[in-house]
């Protein structure tokens, strides 16, 4: 029988799921692909932990060269992440002719261009379905199921900590900093959350799908991010009392001017299913100009869901590592010399809807004054929500939602907001997507 | 520039739809695929339609042979539907070495197994997303993307008219035969809806997933299918009350024992995304060992939703046509003379949990008579309504959810329960499935 042999770099918690299901479910693998895939190499900072999950049926190093220069390897399986010594590792498996599958959102987005320039010229595969949103197939969904549309959006719920915390943070009415503590005791989250609920680890995946949907590089240092760690309750629940969840959403779209890449909290209609991912769980939502919107859900992070799509492009690489670069899917999933090198919007450009806090003393004329601002700049009322102030209080929160405008436009609008005497403080501002047809 | 020449058998909804994404997306699918595909010649019984459609650029026959049978076709386009004629022409096309794409999912599980086989010998393509849920790239899901997993169970809202009929009766407490009327006005139902609303055309693409889920020949002759003309109004409210939605899914399952292979309402808790999916839109959840719970959601029906797969399956043939046969998928995922032939379970034999309903006169113990032959029969309960009786009314409803059972203990204590004197008429059964982990 064939076999395709794999040398392991990282056998942590992804690395360990791969190495289970690949030995768990081999025979199944096999059956499918008519191929033996065995890991013959695995190089780990801790040398222990890696003889210990291979049972010394694996030779193990802590040298990962040694792994990408074996001329016994056929394919790497990049998981250590970062962005320095993955990528010294990728590029030099790559000049020896090796195929790579790596999980590593944050290289791909950074210096995915170079890595599949490098990948071009030797004519060998990168395969990289567990960059985004781990177990879920979406890299294939956007690069060969949904290959006949143009596709014209992207959103997606693509980072699981933010989305335990803003699921928590609903369901029992806490503060993003008691949730993270939280999150952070069960495992969710990092000791060092940043990448995560700042939104960058999204932006990465954003980035990746982004280009593969409009056939254009990559260009994460243009996207738009926007975390959660300033997200107030008071927002959610208001969003709620209108029919909306808040979600981190990275959002993708084509338009004439150029294309928006952005992550923020965004609030979108309830009924929307996308709006009833709860927990850990990813969500992508893909619109294309035949199909419609689709939906991908499933677990984006973990251990085995991980190793799933990271299996399943070694299935890919066992059919097509013979195959000429006709036969096999483009990187991007649009043939070399096609990308195109579109534009991305600054945020100030972009058009959204809005969701709109303010805080007002309790005078007559305070609303007259605000909608005035509003239908100045054209900009329509969806929906308006005015609290009664508290007992005590002599302030009370006007929520507004407006109709689609430009973000530079509603920017302009809430200055003026800002300076009418009788606003308190600041004006809160989320942005809203329909994600409809 | 390299071209694919497509033969188009049948110009009709989907036909239409195929042409049209063809033509529109032309462009953006030869950026993708490196290929030009062209449809060289269409076959419809409506000579004038189809020249209407394609404008007189493509030559146009009433002779769907003439398509199959002419040497400049690279590939024939099946969209006729039927098992009669779509099959001899089906057949004729792979014995001449063309290439089939098809969205007949009536076709492939009724014949597939032999039609299978014809390609094999002739080393020619047969491709098929577009018969099952329509536009969701579902097939690839379960041949592809989840290829590393053993695939626990796959449970689908896989017909877009039945499930636009049970979101009406739902939303607006109507009956099924008004709701029926409705559909067929609108266009979501045939005059005819037989197929739809019985479950056959479900159990046609259940019998395809279940075929590449597990690895194993198509058995639609085998699979159990009940469909929603009996499914009541009182049941629907009832199944809400309790926090449920009745859905038609289409469920297979992998057991010790053998394959589930059914088709019938059934009852998902609120919570799932799936119980979630409206009107006729389609969703198909897979559980994998590796990767949990996925889902997958869109257009199950339409000209250019179903369109989307058809030419996402032209654009594969487009770069796979000059490969071996080792760097293609197989046809159900699995490998040549890797199929098992595992069984498939009676009804009778499947492992459930119910959803009762029973109308009882308002006597003491009658409870007592209806728990007792359930804890006899070691059916646990999970909850229950007892509902008052209505104004002039000696006869109440008692609503009871049990935990899993097998079907034939669960009949067996149905029957003995109508042989209870204060029971009157049937007792109502409808199965439920958590869906869940």
């Amino acid at each position: 029988m064939k076999s395709l042999k794999v040398g392991l770099l990282g056998i942590g918690t992804v690395g360990g799921g791969t190495y289970t299901v690949l030995t768990r479910n081999a025979a199944e693998i096999t059956r499918r692909t008519g191929v033996a895939i065995n890991v013959v190499q695995v190089a780990d900072k801790n040398i222990d932990h890696a003889k210990a999950i291979t049972g010394g049926k694996v030779d193990v190093t802590n040298d990962a060269f040694a792994v990408v220069n074996n001329p016994d390897v056929d394919v790497v399986v990049e998981l250590i992440g970062g962005y320095t010594l993955s990528k010294k590792l990728v590029l030099k498996a790559i000049e020896n002719g090796k195929h790579v599958v790596t999980a590593n959102k944050a290289l791909l987005a950074t210096h995915g261009n170079e890595i599949f320039a490098a990948a071009q010229a030797k004519g060998v595969i990168v395969a990289y379905e567990a960059a985004v949103a781990g177990g879920i197939p979406i890299i294939k969904a956007l690069r060969e199921g949904l290959g006949a549309n143009k596709i014209e959006w992207v959103a997606g719920i693509i980072n699981g900590t933010t989305n335990f915390i803003l699921t928590e943070m609903r369901e029992k009415g806490l503060a993003f900093a008691d949730v993270l503590g939280e999150a952070q005791r069960l495992g969710y989250a990092e000791a060092d959350p940043t990448f995560d609920v700042e939104g960058i680890d999204a932006a990465h995946k954003l980035t990746i799908m982004s280009a593969i949907a409009f056939g254009m590089p990559m260009k994460f240092d243009q996207a738009y991010t926007e975390g959660i760690t300033k997200l107030q309750q008071t927002d959610i629940k208001y969003a709620e009392e209108l029919g909306y969840r808040v979600k981190l959403l990275g959002i993708t779209k084509r338009t004439e001017a150029g294309v928006e890449l952005r992550v923020h909290p965004t609030l979108i209609p309830e009924k929307r299913l996308v709006a009833n991912v709860n927990g850990a769980m990813n969500a992508v939502v893909v619109k294309g100009d035949a199909v419609g919107p689709t939906l991908y859900y499933g677990a984006g992070a973990g251990a085995e869901p991980t190793a799933s799509s990271v299996v399943a492009d070694l299935m890919d690489v066992a059919r097509l590592s013979s195959a000429s670069v006709e036969q096999r899917v483009p990187y991007l999933g649009f043939q070399a010399g096609q990308l195109n090198d579109l534009p991305i919007l600054p945020i100030s450009d972009v058009n959204s809807a809005y969701y709109l806090r303010l805080r007002a003393s309790d005078k007559p004329g305070v609303l007259a004054g605000v909608t005035k601002i509003l239908a100045d700049r054209n900009i329509s009322i969806d929906a308006m929500l005015q609290k009664e102030p508290d007992d005590n209080e002599t302030e009370a929160d006007i929520v507004i939602l407006t109709h689609i405008t430009v973000e530079k436009n509603m920017d302009a609008g809430i200055a003026e907001i800002e300076a009418l005497p009788a606003i308190v403080g600041k004006v809160v501002k989320l942005r809203m997507e329909e994600l409809g047809k």
